[in-house]
């Protein structure tokens, strides 16, 4: 029963694939517009391309070393670690090796498909809008498709064959760790990446020479455009993708970790969840229309509604049909419904309509200082809805999976988190949608198309940033209960070696461990976030260089240097990423190895604390101050050009590296931490200093 | 013999109180000068005078309330709970009640006299630097002792005469409760308070009108030295307070809960460290002079460390002589010598001499944007140092304290916490220097005094900058140690009545718990920091109003009604701290009575973890933008005026509230949490919905 599961994964797996496979060429056979259009959305494709090109150098030298380290660990046969005889097996510790190599590969061509796919749409979208603007919306949308399609399926044929294979869902452990390694470089660097190129291109541009957004005259202006694609569209897809597959992870081990026939029967239900939420997402993003006069925001939000009630409905038919006990059926919906609760109630900090913003564009008047203290401020008080949603959702899970008597509790917990991140087929859909119209708009712009285009153009930029507001709220609420569900399986992967596990918050080493896991999430945001100022300092150099050097570029008679934006841009993220990159995967090794599991289990949850708390406060504060400045530009308190609109900029300039570097990267970091740590615990279980 | 050490205690502290007194004469018989100068200082007593009425009116209703919640609850016997029978013993309640109250009235008398001499100290302190610089530091650093040491004395009265009639340091928790209560409000609202009329001030003044700083034409100006007073004088005191008292009852809880005649011997140890401490800093404050070139903030930083050397050799031969178990001198010593070493990384990230502060200077060339990311990257950086400080002072303390054989680790950590503060004396001197010369500084601008002595009383106001830095690192370390400290003695507390207590981060409940903690002090900050901008919003119009209705102000032939800003900024901050000090004192409660005490633990520890991040986030950040402000402003990257300088008064006006609002109101949240925790934890133990 359990093993025709598998092969059923494999089979949807192929079929969301085989479907964004379709949708690919169906974009690709759309018009891809005027000459001057092409050779716009040609520079962007080329700095995208050599970029990735970059990016997969640096990776595959990571997935080496990485791979050859786990190659040797995993050589010595953990299981026997009971006595004091080791036995060494390279069987184990190359199959573990490939497995982490084949996570990161599948992980990189979601990626991969997802940017080639927006590099071309963006053009033809633009194009499809000077024609009707639901023609342009359809191509932006399955254009998102193809990624979030593709994503979905490599994931799950990942963890079908995997699990096939070895019937460990411990050594789908390494898949996770393989995918969620690449995604936080891919979402760190593509971060700071975007950010980079955006500030400078803003700062010299707009500020200093005063010509509008996305001229061409800019030469950050390529480089801008590429960042939406690879912070955006690559780096977002990486991220979905890891939590996608970390929650499963997680919630299969803490199935098998139940034993027995129950634990083995369990342990395949979250895949199982995972290929019902293909079935939902394929079905959902049919019915993604914009109607005669319907509004695109609109469409997006009812696709993703309506996919959760497929989906909600398809788990209660499994679960009755099954011979599932119903409680698992209760912890998916939970979490399924808290993902769009918070979703909504992120909308009120970040959306136009609310006190919040209204407030923070009102005092917007009396200078940038105020905007940033009140902007901060309620980024603050946003963690208040979502992190009491994160409480109820996992106290409820828990509990009702442990009334059941059937399946544990903490079970419970990893069922919601998959609950929410099953239908990430039509997230990462509606999600990829909206840096692919920003670039249209882009384009639009830089090949002179019509004002009445780009004024569409701007209508289908809104609606990608209110579906954002929601698809965000679920992203970071998923993630809190997979890394909840993943550290509940470090404990189990401890505990499975006879090893007890002690992370009373009244052990010293305990706190001490809490103590330096909670400081982690903010040193990485800096990081990052110096990382962006840095580079974006070293750009500012260059485009004033280029103005200075050659007249003919501001006077409109030549073009400027875009390459060496796109590539100061790539060079810069890319080596900003060493450090990161340690804390991610050097210091829960050196934790563990040196204060012992108890202090690592402490540092694990430290960093979960904070990294939630920091990833929604920054998001929501970056979202915020963005929303506020756009409110002013529609003419309230003086708008655009006042002293109030002045302020809203520097407000919104201060969150974009909030919300689009440090903030979200912080939900991989806190996977990848939780991965490493489980994935190690049976080494450090063994050998640490204290 | 411990009997005894209770009576020396009580002599000290009544030395202690002796020595301020005749302090305050000293200060009081030093020249108030011309009849402008005194006129000026007049309106500032008399704004300083009316907020300290109203906040102990204020203070006076919360204490009475507060105190009949206590009456009543610790009526009810709670030793008794093993049993279902409750005796009802109204005399516990009473006396618990009353201790409450002694508490807190301790503090505010404390806090009055800090601030009744600070508040004469300014303007005589104005009038002797105008004869010589020397002369003008010495009255305000008498001055600032008069606090310090006031403070001190009361402090080991209380605790000494509670415990010498009790014999029981639960009851002494009473009284640290009562102080703390006070401190947050005092803390919290001076904060409030000094910000808001603060930031109103320079919005309308500098900016808008384009007045100088402390010009008497501006009708906040009252208002933004009566802040300096309320906030930086009262309610830092409160704040040290507050954490002086705390880490004392906890070491005695800690020590009281080995049981024994070492249990009891080693309750009474942490109150002969404070006596020791006291002696030190009477040494100590002697030896505070500037020599004929010597820089005032040498001569503050020399007196600080000398007083930790005298300590230090003190518990040496305390131990030795005393017969107690050499660990504990061990622990003591590592508490002060990790306050000593944090105060002086804090100074790396504030200090305009190295790369943080300069390279924020350097970035605001671009704009206030970068300013704001790159101080906020650098405040969250500067977490590092400390915490790895903590960890470090916390673990050793513990090993050598457990290895010992003798006293529990935990109580090392108690001893710790204890050592970094018992020289509080010294420290709430060359704190309290700093606002009163700020104020001199200020009423020799508005007294219209000459250049000269304008520019002397700058270099007293740089130098009571330097000393915050160390200062400021102290209190925050030593609050870290000390709510880690209180947060065993709530466990011992509840343990003690024979219920286990299960804090592991693998319970649900505990994880809820702590979630539900760490959001507070990120909330708390948020709700503070909106009050200052809310509160100066109405500020900023009635300074227009004023300038509006009668043009004379401006023109300097009118005085502007100094009084009604005055009482803006008082009933501002005061109707302010009302979901503030819900969230200190109601929702522990709230979790512990619904959630349990398995819960509340992990919610204090949640509290404790985030608390310490923004405390030392928040005042770094806050100082390193000041300190990058008046570094451009010493003709930095374009110096006064240019677009490097507005983005640095930008930079700085953000960090206000963090570095006098926010963060050090985080330090007596947590503890005010973890006092009404451990107080409330017997009845908690009982009476809980989960």
């Amino acid at each position: 029963m359990a093993q025709s599961w598998l092969y059923v994964g494999i089979v949807s797996g192929l079929l969301s694939v085989g479907v964004a496979v379709y949708l690919y060429f169906w974009v690709m056979r759309q018009d891809a517009g005027s000459e001057k259009a092409q050779q716009v959305a040609g520079w962007i494709r080329e700095g995208a391309a050599s970029y990735l090109k970059r990016l997969y150098s640096a990776l595959t030298l990571v997935a080496v070393v990485l791979g050859l380290v786990i190659a040797i660990v995993f050589s010595f046969n953990m299981t026997q670690i009971g006595s004091s005889h080791v036995d060494f097996n390279p069987a184990n510790g190359v199959q573990m090796a490939l497995v982490f190599v084949f996570g990161a590969v599948c992980s990189a061509i979601a990626g991969y498909m997802g940017m080639t796919v927006a590099v071309q749409a963006n053009v033809r979208s633009a194009v499809a809008v000077s024609e009707h603007l639901n023609k342009g919306f359809k191509v932006a949308f399955f254009a998102g498709s193809v990624m979030g399609l593709a994503m979905v399926g490599l994931a799950v044929i990942g963890m079908s064959v995997i699990y096939l294979l070895t019937g460990d869902a411990e050594v789908v452990l390494g898949f996770s760790f393989g995918a969620s390694t690449l995604a936080l470089l891919a979402k760190a660097g593509g971060g700071i990446y975007t950010k980079t190129a955006d500030i400078a291109a803003d700062l010299v541009g707009k500020v200093e020479v005063g010509i509008p957004e996305d001229d061409p005259r800019n030469p950050a202006v390529v480089a801008d455009n590429v960042g939406d694609n690879v912070g955006d569209v690559a780096g977002m897809g990486a991220d979905i993708f890891d939590s996608y597959v970390a929650s499963t992870v997680a919630a299969m081990l803490l199935g098998a970790a139940m034993g027995g026939e129950i634990g083995q029967k369990y342990t395949v239900f979250p895949l199982i969840l995972c290929i019902l939420g293909i079935f939902a997402s394929l079905i959902g993003i049919q019915f993604v229309r914009v109607g005669k006069n319907g509004k695109p925001g609109d469409a997006l939000n009812f696709g993703t509604v309506f996919t959760c009630i497929i989906f909600g409905v398809m788990i209660a038919v499994l679960v009755i049909t099954g011979g599932y006990d119903m409680s698992a059926f209760w912890a998916a919906l939970v979490g399924l419904i808290t993902g769009v609760v918070i979703g909504f109630t992120t909308e009120f900090f970040t959306s136009e309509d609310f006190k919040p913003v209204k407030e923070t564009a009102k005092v917007s008047n009396s200078g940038a200082a105020i905007t940033i203290i009140t902007g901060f401020s309620y980024g603050l008080l946003s963690i208040l809805p979502s992190i009491i949603g994160i409480v109820i959702a996992m106290l409820i899970a828990y509990n009702v999976a442990e009334a059941s008597g059937v399946i544990s509790g903490i079970y419970g917990i990893g069922v919601a988190a998959v609950g929410m991140l099953a239908i990430s087929g039509m997230i990462v859909s509606a999600d990829a949608y909206g840096p692919i119209v920003d670039n249209a708009r882009g384009i639009a712009e830089m090949a002179g198309m019509e004002h009445d285009v780009i004024e569409k153009a701007d209508v289908l930029d809104s609606a990608g940033n209110t579906a954002k507001a929601i698809t965000k709220g679920f992203s970071i609420s998923a993630a809190a209960l997979t890394v909840l569900a993943l550290f509940a399986a470090y404990a189990e992967v401890i505990e499975a070696r006879g090893i007890e596990l002690n992370i009373s918050l009244r052990s010293p080493l305990v706190v001490a461990g809490v103590l330096l896991g909670a400081m982690t999430p903010p040193i990485f945001s800096a990081l990052t976030m110096l990382s962006v100022t840095h580079n974006a300092f070293d750009m500012i150099e260059e485009i004033r260089r280029q103005f200075r050097e050659n007249p003919d570029i501001l006077a409109g008679k030549d073009l400027p240097d875009y390459k060496k934006c796109v590539s100061l841009a790539a060079e810069g993220a890319l080596s900003s990423l060493i450090l990161p990159a340690f804390l991610a995967v050097g210091l829960p090794l050196l934790v563990g190895f040196i204060l012992g599991p108890d202090a690592l289990g402490g540092f694990l949850g430290g960093a979960i604390f904070t990294g939630v708390i920091f990833a929604l406060f920054m998001a929501n504060a970056g979202g915020l101050w963005d929303n506020s400045k756009k409110y002013i530009e529609t003419g309230q308190f003086g708008g655009v050009g006042s002293e109030a609109h002045k302020a809203g900029v520097v407000g919104d300039t201060v969150g974009d590296p909030f919300k689009d570097t440090a903030g979200p990267s912080l939900n991989t970091l806190i996977t990848v931490m939780s991965l490493v740590s489980s994935l190690f615990a049976p080494i450090i279980a063994i050998f640490h200093m204290f």
